[in-house]
């Protein structure tokens, strides 16, 4: 059960997004400036990250949703997009894909933990400026909203439900609820 | 040295809001939205709960401008900001921002570690339901700037630096750059 009472029928963000509209418009914003606004990465790719940190987090729902997304933005890649969450280091994406994810990784644990070395081995993959930047922050973002759909012990739907969710959110990005 | 080429005599998020435009409106606009716009919780507390989860992550950056903020939003009472950072448990405050100050504690670590008890003893020291989503959703936040800020290697200013910048944050909220 969640902590405040959420209502009804909406599983995960869309909870406390409902309950505290003065603060869902920012949050709805920034996730679709991240992760479908311009930027040198992919949205498939900026979804990988997404997805990749809220599994480190451990945050079923964040994971599901944005897995579900970066699935049906890479059709016909879900083996590589699964691969990517499950194990980047030996996953088949570019070499600079794995930099940042690494980056990522470091950013979910403690900002603190992003080393020069690791900025410099995405350089040296082919990642420019902004897409460290992109990195950094769309990890960082997720700290945030899975820190916000666990603190307040949201619905976690089933995993069945994530397919149809990735579509929707691949298809019509982030609105306000 | 930041990890990405950021504008010289911006420190800490400033450097990174001025790089990348794009993304530095909602960052700002939702600062502005949960620490000064509407909420049972009062700006100085919101201040408080912000600086606390920047020390628990370690980022001097955040810390010093959101603890600068707090003390000039609570003058006279400097002391009991900065007991409230150092030990909340023992910290002269109310029972209520001590038990919010327990869940913006755990939100830092992990979302899954706020508890049911943890929320109901937030509750029985007179926080409501709208205190409770605020301080989990401004803690979950400052994990986000947190490792925006450290995870791209910003510019740590001196602690002489954060009074006045507390004061500036104090008289003007939080506006985009």
């Amino acid at each position: 059960m969640a902590h405040i009472p959420l209502p009804e029928g909406l599983p995960g963000i869309l909870g406390p997004l409902a309950f505290r509209p003065e603060t869902a418009g920012p949050l709805t914003e920034r996730a679709q400036v991240l992760l479908r606004g311009p930027s040198p990465l992919a949205p498939g790719e900026r979804e990988i990250i997404a997805a990749y940190v809220s599994k480190l987090n451990g945050c079923r729902f964040c994971h599901g949703s944005h897995a579900g997304a970066a699935r049906a933005l890479l059709k016909g890649k879900e083996a590589v997009v699964d691969a990517a969450f499950k194990d980047p280091a030996a996953a088949p994406i570019s070499e600079k894909l794995r930099a940042l994810l690494v980056i990522a990784g470091a950013v979910q644990k403690d900002g603190r933990g992003v080393t020069a070395e690791m900025a410099a081995a995405a350089k040296r993959a082919g990642a420019d400026d902004h897409e460290l930047h992109d990195t950094v922050l769309i990890a960082a973002a997720f700290c945030m909203y899975n820190r916000y759909v666990d603190g307040l012990a949201t619905a976690v739907p089933p995993d069945a439900a994530y397919a149809a969710m990735g579509e929707r959110l691949a298809a019509e990005g982030y609105r306000a609820p």
